[in-house]
Parts: C-alpha cells; structure tokens; sequence
C-alpha cells in the first residue's frame, strides 16, 4: 500500500520523491481544530461517533444526502428535540453506508486513519462495524492517544487554529502556562464583527467592546479595536489572518461613508447595500492593518453558507449545506491589489471554490502581484483529483513559487496526517509525471517535492519569524 | 479491438470489470427514440441515408460547419423547396467527409454500429462508400432487423421516449395491445405548454383542452389538466418528466399571480417578464407534483435553442445550432430545493452544459440534498473524455450513489448499443485507474461497475416500482 | 531528450507521428515579431538580456511577482527615471531566479533555445550565469544568427507580424525592396483606431487621416480610411485582421447612430455606453470587410489590461499584468454569427482566455458555423496542459477540422521553434493516446499530425491564395 495513489506508469520515480519528504514535519497553518483539545494534559474525546461523525460534516451530509435524517446520526438539533444516542447503532449506521464513500477524499483519510493512527487494517463494513467500534474505543481510552502525544507522535511543527476577533484566546493561553512546547498558535477571524447583516452582530460588536476595553460606539473605534485584538493575537503567536466572504468584492469608502454605515448599524438601520459595502471596504482596511502589522491575510471566498434553509433552522450552520457559487477576482480583488498587492509588507492567500478560476484569473494574478499567493485546493478540492487540476492549471502560469503550499483546513484532528499525506503523494506523483516527460529534471524535482511538503507553508505563513 | 477506449497503463484491470457488465441489459430511461419504430410488428426505415444521415443533427451539423448546405444531404426545408433526394449522392458526400469526425464520439458511435450492430467492418472512405450503402440497405431489408428484433437483440430492459405533455400517447397504446412485451415507456415533456411566448402556445393549450376534456380556461384548470395527464401517462407506464430549459431559475408566485399572468397569457397579452417567471414558478410546480405523484423530475438546462436564426428559419428546429450558455444551479435551484430537496417522495435529476458547474455547484448539492441526483455527461459530452471530466470532477464530492447512471439520450435506435458500450469502458477504465492507485479494491470496482452500468439507472428513474 | 514531454506509456506511437512532422515548414500566421529585425540584412541584438529578458514580459512578469523591482531589470520608465543599466548584473538575477520557471512554458521554451537556436547545453543557473551570458553574445555577434538567417535555419515558410491600421508598412516595404525572399506579411490591426476612449484616439484618427489622405470627418469617411489602408495591407501581403477586445460584444448600430457616436467622439463628448457600443458594432463592421475582401478576422477576448495601475502608470502596457476575466460568446456573437457565420467568403478566429468556455461555447459554435474557426491555445495556455486541454475539450465537439492550426503569437523572435517544437510534441502526444486507445488508426493520425503541424494554419489563414 505504500505506493498508493501513485500512477503506476512512474510509480518508480514518484515512490523515492515521496520518501524524501514523508518524514518532515507537519506545518498546519490554517484550520480549525478546536484548541480545547491541546489546553489541558487530559483530554476526553467520548465515544468514536463523538471524535468522528457528530463533529464531520464531510462524513453527514454524505448520509443526509442519501436519505438519513441527521436526528438519527446524533447530530444536536437548535431546539434540544431528542436524537439518536446510542453511538453504537449510529456507528452501524456510517459503517453500513461506508460504501458511499468510494473514491472520495473522505473515504480514503478515513482508511487511512483507520490504519496509522488506531492501527486498524480491517475494512470497515457492516460486519466488522462493531468490532472497529470497540478498537477505537479502546485505543481513545490509552494515555497516548491523548491530543498533546498525538500532536508529538503526528510531528506537527506548528497548528494554527482559526479564532473569533473577539476572541480572549483562553484556551491559547492555557497552552502557553501548562508548560507544554507544542507550537499552537490563533488566527484572527474578524467575519462576524465585520457582517453587518448577522443575526448577531450587535452582540458581537458588545463583545469586541468588552474584550477590547474600546466602547465601540463609533467606526474609528472598531477599527482601534479591531487593531488591538490583531495585536494581541499576534503576541499569541497568530501570524496570520481570515476572511471568510461569498464574494471577493472590494471598494474603498471614504471615512464619513464607513462612519455613516456603521452608525446606521448600531441603531439597526442598515439598508440593503450597507453590509456588502461595508465588507468590500473592510476587505481594504484589513489589507491595509495587514501591510502594518505583518500578519499574513486569507481569503476564503465563495460557499453560500447554509443553502438549506430547513434544516440551518433546526441544526445550524456547517451542516454540510454549504454550496459555491461562480466567482470573479480580476475585477473584484483590483481595487485592493492596487493598493497593496505590490507592497513588500503585505501578503495575500487567496482560496477558491471555483476551479474555473485558477487558469483565468488567479494563476494570472498571482504569478504578477508580489504580493499574493494562491492557496492549496480547498474543501471539496482538498482531493487527488482537485490536486492535480490545481498543479495543472496553476503551476504553468504562476509556477509553484507562488502557491502557499499546503494546508488541511480540518476540525478533525485524526485526520491531519493522511490529509497531509494525501498532498505530498499527490505532489510526488505530479513532479514524478514531469520528470517523466522531461519538463524537469530529478535535482529540481527534490528540490520542489521539499518546498511544496514543507517550505512553501512556512515561508508564506511567516512563520519562521 | 475489445480492449478498445482503455489505456494501456491499466489495460489489465479494466477489461474483467467491463466484461463483468458488456452482458448486462441495456437500462434507457432517456430519450428520443421515436415510439412509432416499435408501433408495428413492420417498419419501413427507409434508405441508409434516412435511418443515419436526415435525422442526425449531430452528424449533419459538422458537415454544415465545413460549409456542406443542408440542402445538399437532403434535409427537408420548412418552405418544402427542393432538396437533394438522391441519397446514394448524400451518403458520398458524407463518406467524403467522415474524416471529419476523427477523435469525435460520433464517429465511434457510427463506426462501432457498422461493425456491432450491421456487420460492417470495413473502413467508412470515399471508396467504400457505395458498397457500405449496399450492405446496410440490405439488412435493413431483412426481418431481423426491424425494430423490434433490434430491441431484443440489443437487449434492451427498459425503454422511455419523450413525449409531449398533450399526447394521446397513440403509439404507446398500440404496443401495448399489441402483445409484444418490450417494454417502452413515455416520459411527461410540458415544455410546450409551460412556455408562454411560444409561437403556439394557444394551440399547445387548445390540444391540451381537447386530449383532456378539461377546458384549460384558468391556470387552476392548467394545473388539474396537467395531473390528469401525468396521471395518464403514469398509467401507462411512465417513471418520470423532462424539462428543457434555458436556465435553472426558479421562484414561486402566489396563485394570484400565477392565475394572473396566466390570464394575460391567453388573452396574447403577456409582457416581457411573464414567461420567464411562469417558468420559474412551474418549474417549483412540477416539483410538488413529482413529490406526489412519484413521477422522477428532469431537467435538462442551458441550451440556446436556434442559435443560427437563418437556418432556424428555412429548416425548423433541431438543426445542430442549439448552443449552450453559462450556467447557475446554486442559487437558481434553492427556492425549489428548500421546499422539496429533503422530501423522500421527490427525486430530481439535473443535466448540465456547463461543465464548470459540475465540481463548483452540482456535485456539492447532489452530495447534499436526499432528492437530487445529477444525471450523465449531456450531449456534447456524452463522450470518452465527457464521461471521464464528469467522473474526475463529479465523483470526489457526491460519490457515485448520488448520480443518475447513464442514459443514451438518442433518437439513433441504432447507436443504442455503441452509446452503452462507450458508457461501460469508460466506467471500467475510471474504476481501473482507481484500483491502480489504490483508491478503491477490487471488490468495491466489481460493485461499482454493475451499479454504474445498470442499477443506477433503474433505481434513480423508479423502474423497479 | 529527443523524446521529451511524451508520456512513456505511448511513447513508442508519438514518436514516428512527431518524427513525420519535425522536418516541416513553420507557418506562422499570426505574431508580434518587430518587423525591423528582418527590414535589413543587418540587425543589432545588443546584449542577451535586450534581446531575452526586456521585451519578454512572460519572464519579467514572474520575477516580479517574487519582489524584484522592474527597475532592476532594465525596464525603461516612461518618467525617463534610472533603471538598472549593468546588464550582466540583470543576467544573473534572471539565472539566480531561473527555478521560478520550473514547469513553466516560459522555462522549457528558453531551455530549448539555448540548448537549440544558440548551442548552450548547460542548466542555467547562479554559477553558470555568465559563461552562459557570454555564450549567448558571442554567437549573437555572428552572421549566422543575423534574424534573415535564422529564419532561414528556423526554416519559417511564412510569418505575419501585427501591425497598426495607421502604419505605412515602411519595414514591410523595405524588406520587399531588398531582394530578400522570406515571406514576411503584415496583419491589419485596428484597435487603436476604433476605441473611442483610448487616451490617443484623435491622434489615431488623425494618422489614420494622414496615411490613407482621407480626411476622417466622419463615420462614413472613418469606414472609408479602413477599408483603403485593408485594400493597402492585402497588397502588401496580408491575410488576416486583428481584433483584441476585453469581451466579445457584437451589436449593430444604424448608420445614423455609428455617424452620431463618431461625432461625439471627434468633438470630445463620448457619454458612458458611446465606446462599447462602437466596438460592438465596429466588430460586425469588420466582419462585412472580410466577407468582401477576404482578410480572415481574428478575435482575441478576454484580457482585462493594464490591471495594476500603478505600474501602467510607471511603465506603460505589456508589463504582465493584463488579466482574464470570464467570457461569454454564445449571445455575444449571435448577432455577428447571424449576419456572417454562413458566409463562405467569411472567416472567423476567435482565441479564448477563459478554458471553460472551450466545451461550452466555442467548440459547439465552431462544430456549426461555417465561417467559425477556433484558434490554438492563446498565452497562459501556449503550454503543455494548455494544448492537452484543448485537445480533449475541443475536438470531441468540433473536430479537429474546424480548429486553425497553431500559431505562436510570440515577439521573441529566437523562441519560435521551440513553440512550434511543443505544439507539434502535443500533438504528437495526444494523438498517440487516441491510438494506444484505438479512438483512431495509425493512417488517421499521420493524416491528422501533418494537419495540426501545417495544413491547418495554411488553410485556416488562407495561405495558400
């Protein structure tokens, strides 16, 4: 099994490409593990279904998708209705269905994780549901499998969690005092303060006030907040930024038209334009604090968030309702890029869920404006396919120099070994396809498969400073 | 030739999983196939040049792109001016150019027929040409080339036609008391009468009056004629409906609104907007529909009909000039989606032109909402490397159990079996590319290729019922 | 390395098809080759870096987005400012940075031209950087790298520059006068002249004035001047006009409406929509002009130019930093295809920055319209994946007999043979894979590659006349 994934007409070149990366460490700079896991010595991960289905919506809404209510998987419902919890029979359920995972990125991270962290090399199906039930269990309960040996055992070089603006970091600091040297650092995610129209953005901007000291009556004070938070994570360790947004809009306001809009807001008087406007011109300001502060800027664009409206009623959101929408950058980022996309201070990590824009525009974008960076695939492309059309159609014009090498992006801390591993065999595989063919020759490829595993990520997170 | 369409690299592994399912019957739970073929125990098809050439825009299309007139291969003009009626002319002319659709789907198509289905293996050039019209002319003289000795020998389980919504549905009947037990099916099409600024849609409304008996004076009455003939073509034997549409948009109207544009419809007095939001609500319409009478929803959507209005004028529709158009699904389907993509009675299958729809939008919905399934490659990618995007870009998000299976989608009974036969090596050569890198075992292939080949295809369209 | 970029697997089939095609002539019908360079029998290079890296904005441009300042490299200002002067420090920066290209075009094209145009087999790298400098400039010295003489060597049958609708062709007429005979042809590019808000668009018109001695006074005269300076270029050789357009837009306007817009443009008025809606109608313009004198028109879409402005402002345009945006055709050109796309005097190429647009629009346009050809791969897409991409989304659809060969569209005039040497390996390759899968016979594809390597430009650009 160990030359998985690999095209076998150059298995031969890709296997020692591969060999030479798969012990580095693992950089993780962004995702969203929880940070609870690493606070404390001890840690308790409950039941199998507790650390592998309730919190995975990659593995549910494959379920829901094929008729299983998510009552009946445990999934917590907004109201406290009652649902299914004997995590027994909800393990039998996933393991009966597990066929509806072939070839998905999901059913191969599950395999694997199966095998190499819980050491389990049975299939799993119907009849072996059980019996892989209680090997989980029985592994979750020894003392190294605890998140911190884990953490040691997976060789994370450092994890960044992704962390509310408003956020005292708690659970950071509780790394930081118990002693314990794992490098886990925040991202500063200001979305929800930033979102004019969410349900509860008068409550989160009563919590940036009261976490900041700043009573935030007015924008000039939001942005004084908004400055002090990044500062204080970045005393934390956090060396980067994220925006999550639909649209990759962007357009400055003046100071009197940010301060209009804001105050329209506080009073609960924002018209229909205020919030995109507001957002399009955050997108500037934040750009503008990152060419200041150093911290490297994300941008995850284009998942409408909770297509289904029913069932965010009864679950909320990330419950595997998300859907991308076509994107444009080439206009929307242009009023941004002008204005730091060639600043030596400022960096830009830009995500898509629209393929169609690698080749046309961000390949284009990010092999000129120094100051940008094309993500690794993400989401439904963090996959052996989205990998090789995102080599395909992005290394030709920006060259990889310009990709921010890899990431997992996951809340499912087991699975961040076989996701990285997923990356660095997909990579070999590809350099192995080039050298192959001749386009480039053994020295660069070495040099290539160790930048693209581990170098890329570090330099371009800054996190070598 | 039996390893054909396979690559080489994993030869080896494809032709066991295509031999598994060559012997398989053939499931056609869409298409074209005129009913009248199998209305009688005889058929007159006609020359060579009628069964092959007049009917098929996909192969008169590429000889009218290298500047051949249509006239000139015998397509009937809507003024009934003279066309070429030598047909032994025509077919020349299109032996002269078969070169043409080297690399082309329907070049396979027609080559894999000559050979598989009248015995010719001869290749199709200019010299050849009049002896291959001789051959074919002959057998289709013969008694086991008719129809319906075509369809036991093609071995075909199921298969649906389309038909418009105010059809009598004639030749049906006439199968059906005519003791043959091939099993052909209608499928439900109100494209017809849905669309308000057809040129006849007051005819299209007076037809459905008449075949109904319910005076379609009212859109209250337009809704209960259009049950009533779901219900009558349920009755006799229908599994779904079929929908061809520009866009995916869809909203509801209120029933006032419904019965007033509507109203302004019959009196010829629609404005600009009324068909597209009378599509938009119908489409939302024949959703609840399905959800109770069962009936599985199509929608084939983004084809610019007549593009070429010059040729759309002297020779009607259906002319190769049908060009398709950028597609949304994400936000034009939600209104229908959020009112019945959970419900267990309802099943909607989405076609696409648009392939850039398929990673971005259709596959993260079909992986999500219980009632959509996507349906194959469409039209112009109904092809080796349509079939293999769609796999590359399909399968990682939705899995294969939330797509459709393939149909053949044709109006060439004669292609039947080539098109399926392109489907089931293309579906082998996929899965032995996946059993080569270890993706999947050879096990889940082996249940993989029957469900890809044949179950799906029943079970998404309700065949067993 | 002779049989570089071909997959191993069918390595054996490529190459007797590339071997069947090296030795033809290079059609080059379409370019930004300087025309001076051939305008004498001796031409001065300068330095390596004058010739390779300062008018190559596909090598600036990557150097750039690492952070290397423009002014480094020897980019001249339009302020007239310092730039960097020492052009073996310039060298070296290039060949410090030379692994930004790793898998890039832009890299195996100068690898290939060192190795093949100038006899450098050494990698370039930090230590080879000056020998390497010192290679290039000597054998530039020497008469048999003169531009006459390669293009002798380089064994080009026939190559179009691009030329101003205003220019007088002095070079063109120059080489004419000389006795030399490479055939060296100008193409009609009036863009500068019918953007009514270009910055110079009155001193276009009055050079357009000047050149044609017709004073450009109106619409009517502007039609006129154009159709004179076309008859002018079609006599000094041309076959074909330009046209780069941000989208492909075509509507027509009455003649009194093009005459009011004309004017409001001559007396400085133009209103917001005056500009689009000119070139929408000029497209179609332009269109009449080649049904009645024959000049195939070429359409390039999609390049937003000039995105970061500051550096327009620093350094003017072709800096890199033009950008795709989306594309749409099928309802753009409806109303062109409509008047002239079954023309048989009429042809079309349209070139394409945005890939999707490949299966969707231009091969279904192109597998119909009589008129429409689809140019090669254009720009970021002159490139291995590029071509693959075509191949495989194109020829499907339109075949390969509606697609106009390849052309280089290159200003660097030593790297011609290596693009062409790509394109015919790609060629080589993907019909090699149609082979190993028996899609078609061996005799088809030795038709096929000479038709990809030569017939086809020819043809398509109407060469042979």
């Amino acid at each position: 099994m160990d030359d998985r994934y690999f095209d076998p007409a150059h298995r031969a070149i890709a296997l020692p490409l591969y060999e030479s990366v798969r012990g580095l460490p693992l950089v993780c700079p962004h995702g969203h593990v929880d940070p609870r896991l690493l606070a404390a010595e001890h840690y308790d991960y409950g039941t199998p279904v507790d650390l592998l289905i309730i919190p995975d919506h990659y593995i549910f809404r494959m379920l829901y998708s094929q008729g299983i209510r998510l009552e009946s998987l445990g999934i917590p419902r907004k109201d406290g209705a009652p649902v299914e919890r004997d995590h027994r029979k909800i393990w039998q359920v996933f393991a009966d269905h597990f066929y509806l995972f072939r070839g998905t990125p999901t059913g191969i991270w599950l395999r694997d994780e199966l095998a190499n962290v819980f050491g389990i090399t049975d299939k799993l199906t119907s009849a072996s549901a059980q019996t892989i039930y209680d090997q989980i269990a029985e592994r979750l309960a020894q003392p190294e499998y605890q998140p911190r040996r884990l953490f040691e055992r997976f060789n994370i070089e450092v994890l960044a969690t992704t962390d509310a603006a408003t956020s005292r970091l708690e659970h950071h600091q509780a790394i930081r005092v118990s002693g314990w040297t794992g490098r886990v650092i925040p991202t500063f995610r200001p979305d929800a303060v930033t979102a004019l129209d969410g349900d509860d953005w008068k409550q989160q901007i009563e919590q940036l006030s009261a976490v900041t000291g700043i009573e935030v009556t007015s924008y000039r004070r939001f942005i004084a907040a908004l400055e002090q938070q990044r500062a204080f994570f970045k005393q934390m360790g956090a060396t980067a930024s994220d925006h999550g947004i639909l649209d990759a809009y962007t357009a400055p306001l003046s100071d009197h038209e940010a301060e209009t809009i804001f105050q329209r807001a506080l009073t609960g008087a924002v018209d229909g334009s205020d919030p995109g406007r507001f957002t399009a011109h955050m997108l500037i300001e934040f750009a503008r604090m990152s060419a200041e502060d150093g911290l490297v800027m994300q941008l995850h664009v284009g998942s409408l968030r909770n297509h289904n409206s029913g069932l965010y009623g009864a679950f909320g959101r990330d419950m595997g309702a998300d859907i991308p929408v076509p994107m444009g950058f080439t206009r929307n980022l242009r009023p941004l890029l002008n204005r730091f996309g060639s600043d030596p201070h400022f960096r830009l990590i830009v995500f898509t869920l629209d393929e169609s824009t690698y080749s046309r525009e961000l390949a284009p974008l990010a092999g000129h404006y120094p100051a940008l960076r094309l993500g690794p695939p993400w989401w439904f492309f963090d996959s052996l396919n989205g990998m090789r059309r995102y080599f395909e159609n992005v290394v030709e014009t920006a060259g990889i120099y310009n990709t921010a090498g890899f990431n997992d992006d996951t809340r499912a801390y087991p699975s961040i070994p076989a996701r990285h591993d997923v990356w660095r065999r997909a990579s070999a595989d590809w350099l192995a396809g080039l050298v192959a063919r001749r386009i480039i020759d053994e020295a660069d490829a070495h040099e290539m498969i160790a930048d693209m595993a581990y170098h890329l990520a570090r330099q371009t997170y800054r996190l070598d400073a």
